[in-house]
This record gives C-alpha cells, structure tokens and sequence, in this order.
C-alpha cells in the first residue's frame, strides 16, 4: 500500500445553514483494492441539498456532496484488476458495503444489512473517516464499486445516470417492464425524464403523469407516447384499470390514490423518489380490490449500474444535462429546489481550478 | 330449461337497521348451465354484517348474505358437466362475471374489469334481480361458479374455506410462499387462524403478531412457530428485518410502519382485511430503503378456489367453526362484532326447518 495521501480540493458545507465553499482535504492513499480517480464530471442531485443542509438529520459535517460522478483512474491499488490507469470510469452513490450478507451476496448492495457505505456522510469502513463526495477533483473509491463508462457515452451527460440513470433503470428492470406495457411516468424532473428514455428503450407504451400542462411538449420530445394532465379529473378518469406499471418520482408527498386507480388488476406502483409519509391517506381499498401493488426502490446495485450504463450505451440514452461552473454551485442549488433546470446540472470539474 | 322456480326462505335484513328475519322468495329455475343447491352449510363473514346494516354503503335490500356455502345439488340445467344431482359442492362469494375479460381469461374472476356478480347484494347478469346469498335453503348458480367440496372435508367446517380461507390461500400462493419463508400472520380471528394453517402447510415457519399475549396458547395450538406481542416495541424491534412475507388480516386501519420495518428486503406485506384508508401514515421511506412491497388481494379465483380445497383436503385443513341455529344469527352478529368466536360461526341450515 502507498503512503501517499492526495491534496485534495472540493467544495463542501461546513455547517446546515453555510453555504458551499472550498475546502482543502486529504484524500487517502489507495488501498489494495482501491482506484484513484481524477473527477472529471459530477452531477448535482437533490439529495446532495438535503444533505448539505441537514434536511435529513443525520448529515456530518463538513459535508461535501456529489454521487454522480464521471472520471479518469489516475492510481490502482495493488490488487486491483477490475480498472487500469486512464480508464474512464464511475462512481455512484455507494462506494463500500459488507460484502459478505445476504443482500450484498446478491448483488444488491444497496439494501446491505449491515447498511451500505454512501460516497458522502458516511464513516469509512476501515479508518472510520467521514467519506467525501464528488464535488471534488478526485476521489478514491474500491473497484468493486467502481464502474466502467462505455466508450460511446458523452462523459459529462453520463454523470446523472451514476444515481438519476439506475434509480429509474432498476425499478423497471425489476419488474420485468418489456415491449407493450403500459408504463405511466409521474413527474418530469431529473428522474422522471430518464424514466420516459428507459421505458421507452425497453419498448413499452409510456405515459408522461405531469401537474402541467406546458410540459406536454418537452415530454413528447424525450420519447412519451401521452401525456395526463394529472390535475384533470376527467383524464384521470379515462386512464381508469389501463396502467400496467407507474414509476414515481415526485419528491414530496402527493396523494396516491388517483394513480393506482389507473393501474390494471395486479398492477405496480413504484416509489422512488417519495420517502417521507404518505398523505393524504392511502387508500387500503385501492390495493386489495384490484390485488395492486405499491412498491418502493432504492437506486440499484453495482452490476445492475453497469448493465444500465451498457443498456444506455446501447440505446444511446444520457441524461439531459445544464454544464456548470462549480463556482456557481450555490446558486444552482436555489435552482434545483425551484426545479429550474432541464434536467441535471453537471459539474464541469475544470472550473475548481480555473 | 325449466320453468320451474323454488319456493325458498332465507333470513334476510330488510332494511340496514333491521335484524335479520325469515323471508319467503322464489329461486329461479336453473338455466342450462345452472346448478340447483340445498344448502346444507353456510358460514358467517364479518361482510355479511357490513352488508346487511349498509356500512359500505352499497347494499342493496333486501339483503340476504352468506357467501361460505356447502350444499348439495337437487337439479342441473341441460348444459351443466361439471357437477351431477348428489354432489357435494360450495358456492364462494362470486356466482357470476363477464367470462370474457383480461382477468376471466386468467381465471381472476374476482377482478373482472366488468365486476364480478356477487353471490349476494348484487344485479344478476341475466334478469337483473337483487343475487341472494346462502343464508337461505336453496341457491342456484352458474356451474362455472360452483366447486367440488373434496370428500374428505367435513362439510360444515368447509364452508368458510370458500372465503375465509380462499383469501388467505390465494395470496400466500400468488407470493410464491414455500418451505423455510418466514411468514408473519397479522391478527388472529376467522382469516388469521386460517393464514397460519396454510402457510405451516406450505412449510413456512410461522409467527403470529397479536396485540394480546393471551391468544399465544391457541396460535401455537394452529400451528404457529412463534408468537409476537405487537404491542410491545422491543419484541418487535426484535423482529427487524427478518420476515418474508406478513399476510395482514387486521380488518380496521392499523399503523403499517412497525410491521413493515419487520420485513427484510424485498419483503411483501399483504393486506387481505383491510380496506379502508390507512392510518397513521404510510411511510414511503419504509418501502423505499428495502425495497419492500405493500400489496392487496382479493379472495382467489374459481379455479384456485378448487385447488385451495383441494390442498385443504390434502393437509387436513378445515375452519375451526362454531355450529349455530340461524335463530340465533342476529345474536351471533354481535359476537363476531365483538370478535366472541372461535373462529367462524357456520349456520346449520337444517335449523331453518325445526
């Protein structure tokens, strides 16, 4: 193992209510197993807000946010054989977990029972320190959790799938989404747009769910066959038992019994974006009368991202990205919660040392 | 076809504050695919109550329920194959449904998109007349909708298999519950008793939660591996995430989250008692973070209907019953208001004579 820790240079929030600013901060030496990557691209996601401000109430301070992050390996560790200098590579949202439970054995690291180790706010698994995230020129991570970026990918647009991409993707996957469904997309932000690009490569019939109207156009664009106008009683109505599948991304609590009265017998609700307490009420009825089902997931695990990022190679998905100057960070925060962007901003790592 | 209509009686409510009282009416004579049924059994559902004083808001009077019926067939219409004068046969809840729908088509008649015909309180697809139910010397239905009671099972404890007991198969089936699942029963009443027998038949391992420590003896008299007093927070902290499925028979809003939080990854919840809104809150976070599934079911279809009592025989499964006088059945009403049976009452239709 190497002695040589990084300098390394980010921007991070050294309190709830402070804004980011930037900070100088070791990054380790690489262990045996680890890569060391130059971040070359790093997404903004709600979360990196709701953690820089302690919305949660378990951030760790300083926090320094970023899990969509897009780079090139610059050091490998002495065991590695998954990842080689000058590899273009990524890293999400979960850079360690047990390794040895019944979920991790699975594949599906991020439902560890031991709980995963997330790229920020977390303590390290070895040295115990607070892990760091993206919003930072480089970042050293084991290659098990470590991803290859296909070569046909724009990196900076490649960024967002790291959590934007496989959080839509396996749900989907999951429940075995094929041509002909009949899939309903609720919300048109950052994850609600990549869910309209991946239903749609997988061939099934999608509907864009939108409070607005004037968001019909932009939905069409990025692939939806229909858009509901989910304020429009009478649509809703219409699209009454025809839904096979419903993926939500809507952030805040909204009321789902409108939608599931929209899915089929034995259709699939799936939350990926609510997780905080269902209100108004969800109806019991709504679930047993027509045996639905309301399903939660959470991103998806590190052979699942890569089969995405190959299954986006292919099919020649990116997300819809606004480049920014991480200078500019904190003003692209207020714009995210005000959803004022089309559909992620993305951190163009060169302007940290411009 | 006959012209021939039965003279019957059957107890019936007459208005939702009425008790039940015995009412002359006419069956109609079978028509080609009709089975004409002496009911010889029929077991008290807490629906019948909800029914008959209108607390769903749907009922229609007369009503005559009763919809866990055995009997056995005094006549067939010309058509009729599948049953012959002398069987011994059951009636579930439905008598009828469109045949031609999606969910028909699967043998998912209780989720036909046109609605099933109930056997009570519902317009009859052919004549339009108000359905009545078994509480009642006679019934007559489509052959399709009557199944074979399977020699071996006691005919009165058979009868709340055709609801009581359908509804718990179908789901602990639909789920794909197998030997070494670990299966919570929520609520111990005439669904309850009946969710531990066939899933300790399916070779789970069983634990029963109960708000009351003093229904542990009778759980682990059914079969129940373990008991979990639900109320008390460190039994059920212990419990964290280690259940495959909870099959929930708890018929009134319960709060969902501590049981959820029971349930590994991946876990099912499955309401099968109650339909009404849930509260307190769902927490979407509960789904979310393991990927658990809140689901619904709806009785079982005709077919499975057959194979549930078919598994039934094969394992020595019945209802555990309390024999009743249909005199007394406005009596019985209030005890199964009042959760006073072990677990079904089942009308002894000879009383109806005496």
């Amino acid at each position: 193992m190497s002695n040589v820790t990084y300098n390394a240079i980010g921007y991070a929030a050294q309190t709830s209510s402070a804004p980011l600013a930037p900070m100088q901060f070791n990054r380790r030496a690489p262990r045996p197993d680890d890569v060391a990557i130059e971040v070359l691209y790093c997404g903004v996601c709600h979360s990196d807000i709701h953690q820089a401000r302690n919305e949660w109430g378990f951030a760790v301070y300083p926090v320094m946010p970023g899990h969509e992050i897009v780079g090139k390996v610059t050091a490998v560790g002495e065991n590695v054989t998954k990842h080689k200098v000058g590899d273009l590579v990524g890293v999400g949202c979960m850079v360690d977990s047990c390794r040895e439970c019944s979920a991790c054995k699975e594949d599906l690291e991020q439902y560890c029972l031991e709980g995963a180790t997330m790229t920020y706010c977390t303590p390290d698994r070895v040295d115990g320190s607070n892990t760091m995230g993206g919003y930072s020129d480089s970042i050293v991570v084991s290659e098990h959790f470590v991803v290859r970026i296909p070569e046909n990918l724009d990196p900076a647009s490649a960024a967002p799938l790291l959590c934007a991409g496989i959080t839509t993707y396996s749900p989907l996957q999951h429940y075995g989404v094929e041509a002909g469904d009949k899939v309903g997309i609720l919300g048109m932000g950052g994850l609600g747009h990549m869910g309209i690009k991946f239903a749609k490569a997988m061939g099934a019939e999608v509907t864009l769910f939108t409070r607005s109207a004037a968001k019909a156009e932009e939905a069409y664009k990025q692939g939806a066959d229909h858009v509901i106008v989910s304020t429009d009683p009478e649509q809703m109505k219409a699209a009454a038992e025809s839904f096979d599948f419903l993926l939500d991304t809507i952030p805040v609590p909204h009321d789902l019994n409108p939608y599931l009265q929209t899915l089929r017998f034995d259709g699939v609700h799936i939350l990926v974006g609510l997780i905080e307490p269902v209100d108004p009420a969800l109806d019991a009825f709504n679930l047993v009368f027509k045996r639905r089902v309301l399903a939660g997931s959470l991103i998806g695990g590190i052979a699942e991202t890569q089969e995405m990022l190959d299954f986006s190679a292919a099919n020649g998905i990116t997300c819809d990205i606004e480049m920014l100057d991480i200078k500019n960070i904190n003003e692209a925060f207020e714009r995210v919660v005000k959803g004022d962007v089309k559909y992620r901003f993305v951190i163009d790592m060169k302007t940290l040392k411009a």
